[in-house]
């Protein structure tokens, strides 16, 4: 195993320490790992916090600031955060109007993000609500889900919604808005390699030199099939055919072509552009897009292609401003 | 090899198609290979390009629009642009108040660009200058140079040069600009695996699973030394220690903690964490961070350090707005 980093066991401690040291306009809680914006936001406005297992930088935590997340809980590599770090990172964020749990659909992060709603909310009375994502087109059930995985639309998700939690829209609201992102969504994603987790120490899957796997999850979780190693252009096919099978894509979109965490971005730029055109033959009109490593998983080499129907109301909250470590404009 | 490729001979061309497709603000002469603002700067002000050969993303491309570049020449991979291309993009440019060319130290590179300065004067009376940025404290001569290479540097000052162009300095002044800022860095990176040129199919160097190459140049060509894999800690010692003897760089910074392309974002951060703790020691005052891919070398595994000593004038100009597909933040 060839990692930048000191013993296994404290990977996540010391990547926390970077990112602290790294983002002054940030405030790292390193007892319970929880990174929260140096500056909360003002009173009365809905509070947002994600979380999951470390390995997926920059989500959560690059995503926290101005715009998009309140706070995101750090659990260790591909493991979720317990109950005892949301509860904290909610009643540290509330501002008085209620805090959305953004929660992939993995069954412990489900789980321990469920309890502590209840215990937020009946410890201190915070009125909690749940969006769980689920946009993942690979497979119905997992090794680690029930139902499909959620993906990539978190990322578009916390940045939406951010938005309109910082315009002031209440809790219901901001959760409806959270339900139609996600409902608007579809992701797939495929491996070139493996990842290796840190505490593992060795591959989590063995992919032979020829060959590839198509509908791979974030964690290295099997996908669909494991096919032979094709070119670009017939790799962006298998992403693609699946996610428009789904759903009826025509229209504006919002798409994003993210890199695993090993891929260079002109691989994941080349990409792009044959999902691009495929997308543009099957009525899809392109209003933004996002190329680069957004929702990764450690090293592994790879993509995953996110569209997201976007109408006039998710095209203004994504244009909003947004000062992340991870996503930055306006501001 | 494992990319997400079509043809090796085609990475290029289908690259800079993806550029073209993920970026309507940019434009992308295709024949030429040069990638440009959709809107040109006003007349009457200094324009800036940069290029080199492909593998380095988002260097140059990622770095063209307001308060970076003016356009970015981009070569096969690891392999100088043209002189024409040069040209070509310096009278495109050019807005009546001369063209800057940023070159990195490499023996084709600064080749070509003088070529193409001197063509650009004669055949269209344009007004070009030079910086050559030479940051790297690895070696003294390599396989690639003659003198330093130029690596991190180069990023940092084609955003601050960028903003004093952008505010209407004579080419005079944007040129002592860029000079200072490349006195002012230090680089020095290091590589956990080699990187494999698409047209090569196999890795550029053999390193042991138990060693790491120190001082290791952006296209793989050797450092300083082979040594044996080592926690990050100590692998942040052998990056910083180099910088520091180089020059005195105490006093107030900006700092980028570089990923080489096939590094995760949480071991970049693991590193920058490390970094930190030992600039501070040695009385560097951290002022600006960037963490993340901004120089890369394809699919190699590592990182590295710059280190900018930067005064009030400096970091006026890296904050202005920017707005680019790599660097944004203002607009």
């Amino acid at each position: 195993m060839k990692k930048l980093i000191n013993a296994p066991e404290d990977v996540l401690k010391d990547a926390l320490a970077g990112v602290a040291a790294a983002h002054p306009d940030l405030r790292v809680d390193h007892v319970n790992r929880i990174i929260y914006r140096g500056t909360p936001k003002a009173d009365g406005k809905v509070a947002l916090i994600s979380g999951g297992g470390s390995g997926h930088e920059p989500l959560h935590g690059g995503f926290v600031g101005t715009g998009m997340l309140d706070a995101a809980c750090a659990g260790e590599v591909f493991t979720s955060p317990t109950p005892d770090q949301m509860q904290e990172a909610t009643k540290v964020v509330d501002r008085g109007a209620g805090v959305l749990h953004i929660v992939k659909n993995y069954t412990g992060d489900v789980m321990n993000f469920e309890m502590a709603a209840e215990l937020a909310n009946a410890e201190s009375g915070i009125e909690v609500a749940t969006v769980v994502t689920d946009d993942d087109v690979a497979v119905q059930d997992s090794t680690w889900t029930a139902g499909r995985r959620g993906v990539g639309v978190t990322v578009l998700l916390e940045k939406i919604v951010g938005a309109a939690a910082e315009e002031g829209r209440d809790l219901a609201a901001v959760t409806a808005l959270a339900h139609k992102v996600n409902d608007s969504g579809r992701s797939m994603g495929m491996a070139l390699t493996s990842c290796t987790v840190p505490a593992a120490g060795k591959p989590t899957f063995d992919l032979p030199d020829d060959m590839m796997e198509m509908g791979v999850g974030i964690h290295g979780e099997p996908g669909r099939k494991r096919v032979p190693l094709a070119p670009a252009a017939e790799i962006a096919e298998q992403l693609v055919e699946p996610i428009l099978a789904d759903f009826d894509a025509k229209g504006p979109a919002i798409v994003m072509l993210n890199g695993m965490g090993g891929s260079p971005l002109i691989e994941l730029y080349l990409m792009y552009g044959e999902v691009a055109k495929l997308l543009e033959k099957a009525g899809v009109q392109v209003a933004r897009t996002l190329v680069g490593n957004y929702i990764t998983s450690l090293d592994m080499a790879g993509c995953s292609v996110t569209v997201l129907k976007a109408d006039d109301e998710l095209l203004k909250l994504w244009d909003a401003p947004v000062s992340t470590a991870g996503l930055r404009w306006g501001l």
